[in-house]
């Protein structure tokens, strides 16, 4: 029985329970009217057929900005997001005489309102349709790299039969892990202008050290609004354009919530894990996860190392060393989040019962499945460090880069990989240029050292003849290889690696280097590595359908529907306003107010609350924006509701739809939570709309935008 | 009226609001006859009349341990302190191949009990006598210096009849700033030994991390006994002595408390400031806590300069520098406090009030108070940084020291001023010894740059000739100056500190050097200092009589009674286990769990629980000590019971007077209350007597010392 069947079946024997259903998923619009059960026992009032459908309000409403989510709030096309979703926008119209990032802007009027920098794009979805069929037909019957390139090409094929229209971006999304497609056709608007932003220490109140954590006291929104050409179509900016008429917009609401209260959000979620297989649970946890915690540590180390005692080396690997560090602090919070909570067991047994349930034909296609993965965790090691020694060097990275575009260049542009087509000839120029700033012989070699000197070790199956053959075996041959290379690499020099770039992008060769001698047999070893890798990935394609199909049937039999991983597309997540209590007698309640400003407000950066903001709390005027339960003016709030990265500026909205607050982080507990939702520790955190109109009325006023959105000046 | 009865009037009047009392309050046993109303509205069960006398129980089974406080929990010596207070003991008796201090120690039996180091004192109250007419009998009439030198030669006076009677040690208490005068007689045990101490990662769970932190998970306790010589009076250790039979033990309880219930604490507070005038409430705030930060600051950031580079100086300096780190912590945390809660504008409204109650003549006295304590404000930064002079440096402070040494030996011992009497002579030769291992030139230069520094800037009314003379006015002649000291210095050389030890302590004159001929006009100029404070002090103990008498009365009109500022003497408080909201959005419960333990569990000290601890919370088995409503053991527990330093070990009772908690912190928000008690942020943090419980019958076993407690081995 196909998934849904099943579980309409389900839902007329009644099995669904809300419990099971509030808390997780992340859900396709399509799906809803699968689950209207359970949403409207867990509190929602509207129509769940109409919130289905992406054509029409609210969805219609909630689109793709930046890298992340935005909502139209106006029938003028004025569009929230947050503050840090917007950041570019911000930076972009910031000048040394008004520093709009520290200051905040409001547009003294439309024509004030001031263009985003070029890239910034805004999507509309204007059409979600199931296309499997056409993609996998020429897949049937193939297996591995057959299967992996046949679903690639027929995806381009629709790709670019749909874009043939024009004005519309279209892409093809991979549901259940190959076991559902679907075309997403999307408005691109190009001219996205900046209407609203709070001051940098509203905005951006606590900045790192309050990022991820709970209670937080942050006014991360900004408005901007979409502009078209005059007969409505996306267009470059141009003052002639006019502001852009969207299919809906949302109602901000007059009124907040309270704990219990439901709420539902919907947003671009970038990608989680959830169903992926217990082996797979167990190689993040065992082996992927520490295995990056113990890399980042000793890149961390080397880096500092040779920051000892020079300045210059440490203003050169500042950035690099934070960005290090952030990455293993993710990858620790993920590690210590799984183990908290078990993930691997619950997986595992969830598992084993869902295989009992299977059919022996199925469960044949999941021992495949396993195997396939098998092979690629066997790998998983020296993906990871061959990766890092292509990501964390400058001049290593250079000549590897120039010696893929040189082949990749040999071919026509359609037929190249992404990343080396035409379009990405800006990007590869700009990071050789700025391998200049980021650069250190010193710090390289170390980077190096680490990267090579672990994967000397890891075993025989794992290593390339080629990358043996350059480094050796011993610290001693690897330390002599890198110190030959780098005493006679010119690529230090910028100009030696832009003229070896106009080489490459046309495919001719390049110029005598160490490295890039070294970079031939290198690349061509990672050519192999991606074969390998496509293979696996056309066999996970093949054979994931079938562990989906044992989840539906399992999950169904639970009187659960299964949402898919996300992948960037628009979905609909409902919860509640909850609490969390993380740790041993600690609760932390689910609003915080304007009084936790003032108790952060230390006067330096990132506490540095502005004065009409201190004054404002001071005078504590929140009439009309007022939480009535606590007598004071909220500022941000706390869900259950299942979010990850890409869900920045979603809108969050209560039973009857209406708009109450703007998604804009997650807490710490939560950083696991793309491979396992707890729904003791899962939260979102959410700017409060009050707080947003209060803002807006009070302290930096805007009647007009207020008016715009409908809402009463106070 | 004398406050005694007006406060008997009041509470014949009905005044008393057990909300205005049942939060603040150290008080004097005697005193609590007086608000045993409020006391039994509070819900304590028990009879006032006999709480309130320390020849009793449960007052006579609470003495002072150590630096801190401890109960008798058996008839046969047995003694409850805190671990942090035992330390020295523990120490003690750890060898490098049996550290007890890692492992922890379970005396095999009475002859296995170990000896404290000799310095560890018990000491018993046994009488407690109002002497007030006989301290002031010959001060009447006087002022200043000759008023204080009355007081301080009627109570040497008092101290010596009464020590005379033998076995006793005996002190004469100041309550109310020179208001009242008693006697004290307490029972000096010498001979302690050590029982039963958890391993440090239990008795120390968190250590600096967690110090002043709520939620907290330490076991934070350790057993003592006390014995006597065969005839039963306090003797130095000897294996014939005998447990000493206290007056009265307390009895452990079998059931633990819950949020909203009566507690009482019994205990040796130190020192606080909670009855000072508004003027000194500003002065605090407004200059000597911000000196002092400020100052703390300048002083870290010499020491890691000089630091920069050298590890050798990085290493003497280490301790110090960890110490001014704290010191500027607690000066900067107390200043926050006392910000948050608005103390000064608090104290300044309340002493208004009260002195338009008060008759003109009592008004006068009160105004001549705050003239002389604006004269001793005035002196405030010179004798921060002049005191810092002879603390923070080695050099300097052996200089200063020998010099006075010279001039009191000089004296009978008798005449001496504390600290340089013969029984000092260790001590300073212990200063004078380990100057050695913590000194390095540039880095004392560099401190002393900062202090002196600072007090060339003072202005001419602070500052002193004989410091003008030595380090002139500019930073010029500073550098100069100390360039030429401490070039020329031999004091480096212990020998030759250690020869000048040895004439000063005769009286005889000191070997040339450099610094010891500074040290004469500077000691001189700190004679003069010291001769002003004295007069002020003289001033202050008879002019702030007339203050309190203001607050007696005012207090009186509230209903309110009013308890002495700490001074080291046994006082009572009373109030309820309480949650803690410090923050916006944020409650800590009142209780801890062993959940909290396996949480913060890292491995690494000092979050390393050991394994049998682990290994039985993973048993689960809590049978008689659990907490039934949260079905887990507790571990800590909160509440707003009043303490300042010195409370630690402190016994909590409850309503009945069972012992149900042994205190051991405060959370950060208290650091201020010294000053301040703020009811919404003063919180006490105990062990949960369940606690200890458990780990001697299931962790670490003593069934014997269960036995001896009276209670169950489960």
């Amino acid at each position: 029985m196909p998934p849904r069947r099943l579980l309409a079946a389900a839902l007329l024997m009644g099995l669904f329970t809300t419990a099971a259903q509030a808390d997780e998923g992340m859900w396709m619009p399509g799906q809803l009217s699968d689950i209207a059960a359970p949403m409207r026992a867990a509190g929602f009032r509207g129509d769940v057929r109409t919130l289905a459908d992406v054509t029409r309000p609210p969805l219609s409403a909630v689109v793709r900005a930046g890298g992340g989510t935005g909502a139209f709030v106006s029938g003028d096309g004025l569009l929230l997001t947050n503050h840090h979703v917007a950041y570019g926008v911000i930076q972009y119209n910031s000048r040394p005489e008004r520093d709009i990032i520290e200051g905040g802007f409001i547009a003294a009027g439309r024509s004030d309102e001031r263009p985003s920098n070029p890239d910034f794009r805004v999507l509309v979805t204007v059409g979600f349709d199931r296309v499997t069929d056409t993609v996998l037909e020429a897949a049937r019957g193939l297996q591995g790299r057959a299967y992996f390139d046949a679903v690639d090409a027929a995806s381009k094929r629709i790709v670019a039969d749909c874009e043939q229209a024009g004005d519309v971006r279209c892409s093809v999304a991979n549901m259940y892990y190959g076991t559902d497609f679907y075309r997403i056709r999307q408005l691109e608007l190009r001219d996205v202008r900046l209407v609203y932003a709070p001051p940098r220490a509203i905005g951006n109140y606590g900045d790192e050290i309050d990022n991820f954590m709970w209670p937080r006291h942050t006014g991360d929104f900004t408005l901007l609004r979409a502009y078209v050409s005059p007969d409505g179509r996306p267009a470059d900016y141009s003052p002639y354009n006019v502001p852009y008429a969207p299919p809906a917009h949302l109602q901000i609401a007059r009124t907040g919530l309270h704990a219990g209260d439901f709420a539902m959000l919907a947003g671009y979620p970038g990608v989680t894990f959830r169903h992926r297989t217990a082996d797979e649970f167990e190689a993040q946890v065992t082996r992927t996860l520490p295995q990056r915690v113990a890399v980042f540590d000793a890149l961390i180390a080397a880096v500092e190392q040779a920051g000892q005692g020079d300045a210059d080396v440490r203003t050169r690997y500042a950035a690099q060393l934070q960005s290090l560090k952030n990455n293993r602090k993710r990858a620790a919070g993920e590690l210590e989040g799984l183990r908290r909570s078990d993930a691997v067991t619950q997986r595992r047994e969830d598992e084993r019962a869902m295989l009992a349930a299977t059919p022996a034909a199925t469960r044949g296609e999941i021992d495949a499945l396993r195997t396939v993965l098998a092979e690629g965790d066997a790998m998983g090691e020296r993906d990871l460090l061959l990766g890092l020694v292509a990501s964390q060097t400058q001049l290593m990275r250079a000549a590897l880069l120039l010696e893929r575009l040189r082949l990749e260049s040999a071919r026509p542009d359609g037929e190249r990989e992404t990343g080396y087509q035409r379009r990405d000839h800006a990007l590869i120029e700009g990071v050789l240029r700025q391998a200049q700033r980021r650069y250190a012989p010193a710090a390289e070699k170390a980077l190096m050292t680490v990267l090579i000197g672990r994967y000397q070790q890891l075993p025989d199956a794992q290593r390339l003849p080629a990358f043996d053959a350059a480094f050796g075996r011993t610290p001693e041959s690897l330390a002599r290889a890198l110190d030959t290379l780098y005493a006679g690499t010119r690529l230090g020099d910028e100009a030696e690696r832009l003229s070896r770039f106009a080489a490459a992008r046309d495919g001719r060769a390049l110029a005598d280097d160490p490295l890039i001698a070294l970079a031939g047999p290198l690349v061509a070893a990672q050519l192999e590595i991606e074969h390998a890798r496509k293979s696996r990935d056309g066999e996970q394609l093949r054979l994931r359908p079938a562990y989906m199909q044992a989840l539906f049937a399992w999950r169904a039999s639970q009187g659960r529907a299964v949402y898919p991983d996300a992948n960037g597309t628009l979905r609909v997540s409902y919860g509640r306003v909850e609490a969390l209590s993380p740790r041993d007698a600690v609760t932390y309640a689910p609003v915080t107010t304007v009084a936790g400003i003032v108790e952060k407000h230390t006067g330096q950066a990132p506490f540095d609350a502005p004065r009409p903001l201190l004054d404002a709390i001071a005078r504590g005027d929140f009439t009309g924006t007022d939480e009535p339960s606590l007598g004071t003016q909220p500022v941000n709030f706390l869900t259950n509701l299942d979010t990850t990265g890409g869900n920045s500026g979603s809108p969050v909205l209560n039973a009857r739809g209406e708009l109450v607050g703007l998604n804009f982080d997650s807490n710490w507990e939560s950083v696991s939570a793309s491979w396992w939702f707890d729904p003791r520790l899962k939260r979102a955190i959410h700017v409060d709309m009050r707080y947003m109109r209060w803002l807006m009325a009070e302290v930096y006023p805007a009647p007009a935008l207020l008016e715009e959105m409908g809402l009463p000046a106070r």
